[in-house]
């Protein structure tokens, strides 16, 4: 087993990196959550209107759910279809 | 045992990596905690309609779970499916 | 394999890089899930309007998208399209 | 004993790891707490609602707890279930 | 393949700068989610008036829209067409 | 007495790693904080309810004290029971 | 090629201080949408007043809109017309 | 007297260690300040609930001292109780 | 090309220096769109003080819009006239 | 005088560790600052109370400050009576 | 052109310096738009006080930009009247 | 002289370690402000309290100030009766 | 010219030092203008009590320029009368 | 003149801990420019009690400067009484 080489580096960087990305899970958390609390809010208000407020809910959720899916793409690519590594 | 190898420098970025992506959790956890709040609030207001209100609330935090588990799975992936060796 | 070359570095950081971009998803979820929250209201309100809202809210929501995937385009092609390693 | 290895590395990373990991209950300890205020408020305005109140405070503050408790877990594999020492 | 230069430096700068040139996009992104929150509260409000609402939240966060496009802008030319290189 | 070793290198990185943990305790002080005051409002205004008031005030700072709990274990089992040491 | 020189030095940093200058996008990106959100609000409200209050958000707007690109011109010139070098 | 040792490396980082822990302060001086001008309010409002009132505030304090009182212990072990030498 | 010289360090730093300049963009961008929101919402308002709210609107920004160019003056003359040369 | 030894890193860190402490200061200030507006403004609307709503402003703020003392008397360990010295 | 010497150092920083002092801005930034705002919105109501109101708005500003001014002028001075290398 | 000595890191973290301490003073000024805003509105709504008003303000903002006090005591300890020195 | 000396280091770390100092200025410029838009609020209100108004907020706003002064003349003694020369 | 010293590394230190000392004027800034906001809108109100108003906001901004004068006084002994010089 050899010293550091480029190759550990950059495999290294990209556990580092796909970290970093997750932290994108922060903005849709909040926002998701946000959502979940009027919608609840809202159900309770207006009982009848359960199904369309659900639905709207969800559907402004599954949009605000996609930076933090983002971020989970580029820590997976990172991990397991590291391309950085056959560039080198 | 051997100086620090390329082999040992990624999986410590990989501890490291780990702990960053769990701080995601930051965001669900204070979503998820206003939408309990709003539920709880509504639930007090309108008791009648506590099934729909709870259904909703569960069904906004669970969607709001998922950047958490993103996290949950690049950390675990990180530790025990750890993929950068075998490209090293 | 020899020891860490430029063209490892570039690699290395373009990981980093690509995890520094994908935090940008912060701002699309936390406003996103804002424009979830206020559609659950709207409809709830007034469930006659729900396909003007949700449509609004869609609308709305697309454009805040639209960072987030810059970020996720730069993440891209910092792994799957480097340019700078052609630049070496 | 040698000077410092790969595996003291990994290992020493592991602890900053753990410590990382734990901060994402800032998230669950503001969101439980902003539920718990609300519960109270709650039932101190409608007291015969106090068990259907409670009951969905804790319902959603238990999803909120999730990624405190996620942390807790990358924490506890890093200290006690290792997996990155058996890689090396 | 010789140890870092210069050249390589400045590539391995501008993958780290593209990324922080994204993080940019936090702005907009909450902005934006702002305004989908507003518009789509107000075609809830109105629906008569919706193509007028719809029509200036579009061009609100279009203008909003514009520093998330300088990062990427700028990002881009890091990436593809790099000045830097050229004046080494 | 011999220079650092890595036993000496994971044992102080266990001690920043257990401070690190118990910032995380800025989170359940914020959110308790926030339900005593929003108890003790109550009690104010419905003396009567006090004891339900009480009861849920301290049921759900109960939930939130859990993460502030994980952090002092996770630096406890740093400092009494480091299983790293053991590791290496 | 030669070593690093004070040449690629001032080339490296001139695309991290790009990176920073965007940065400055945030500001604009939040303000902006705020501006965005308050306008179609007002569309909704007054629809009879569109024209007015477009061209006042818009030209509130344009206003705020400066340093975002302040931001821009410098990440251009230390690019495109980098006067740095020729001081070297 | 020698040159710098892992055992010296342990206790400087305790020291740093034990100044990070006592930051989770923060948390509760906002919290427990909040529930003071909230019981302070409650009581100028209901003056014959005073005791009441008084007692929810402190009891509520008294969870959100908890956190507080961790990082204490943390820093306290560290300082007089150190078992980390006792590992090396 | 000789290696680095004290004019690249500081034509280095200029570079960087001039990047943080820029960052200041993110205060008049915030407040200068509160203000076209504001003024936005006036019009609506009042429609007929249209040309009064927008003059006030446009001085105010005029005046926050200042320490957005005095950033933008030290990044041009960190680049342009870099005085700090001459002093070499 | 020799050169820097373990001990004198230490006393060094040591020094650092009671400035990080004190910074918990920042969490009372606010608290109590908000504590003693609220009961100001309490004690202006019911001066009759004054009395019952100081000493509640006051018991509650006696609270808040533990965190604050906690913080002071582990920077005065670290400085008089710093133990960690006797470890080495 | 010899290595880095001391004269060298003090400008670069000097330029680092320059760079954090025009950070201040974001204050006044922020301060004068809300003030803007307020401005605004006071015109649209009460249009006849219009003179007075934007007499007081830019008094107030003039006082806010002082903070920015002081950064500014420290910049020019580090970077035009720079005294430290006079005391080389 | 000497080169640096373990005297002269103590003494040169002492400094930083001042400057630290400092910064906890944010909290009392934002804290206390809050305290002489809230003072002065209630002058104003019931200038018969007055007296009663201030003494409350006054008395709330010197427990406020204690954690800023305590900042400077630690402060004044590293600068002018630094135990750490008669440590070494 | 030699390489760099203490009294360089000095000069160069009062640099860095008066640009840290200037970063206070955020504080009176947010603070200043929140008085300036209550005040150009106020006036529209009551514009027979302008000279009143504008008064206490040039007094409120004088106050609060002072902490913005010192980081000028600490800033200034660390530019042009740096007595920490005078003690090398 | 030698290389650099133990008095020199202090000195340095001294000039990098007076800039962090000023940071703490941020608070008093926020907080007495509030102060001088409710100060102004009070006065409009109530102009009969102005010389009441005036009176309670200047004793509490007085207040509130304190951590801003402690700052400035720590960061003046560190520049002109430095006493950490004579325990070298």
């Amino acid at each position: 087993m050899e010293p550091i080489t480029g190759r550990a580096l950059i495999l290294a960087c990209s556990a580092i990196g796909a970290g970093l990305a997750m932290i994108a899970g922060i903005g849709p958390g909040i926002g998701q959550g946000y959502a979940a609390g009027k919608g609840a809010e809202g159900v309770g208000r207006q009982p009848e209107a359960q199904a369309d407020i659900v639905r709207t809910m969800l559907l402004g959720a599954a949009v605000a759910e996609t930076t933090g899916i983002y971020g989970l793409i580029i820590a997976l690519i990172l991990l397991f279809a590291n391309p950085l590594i056959g560039l080198l």
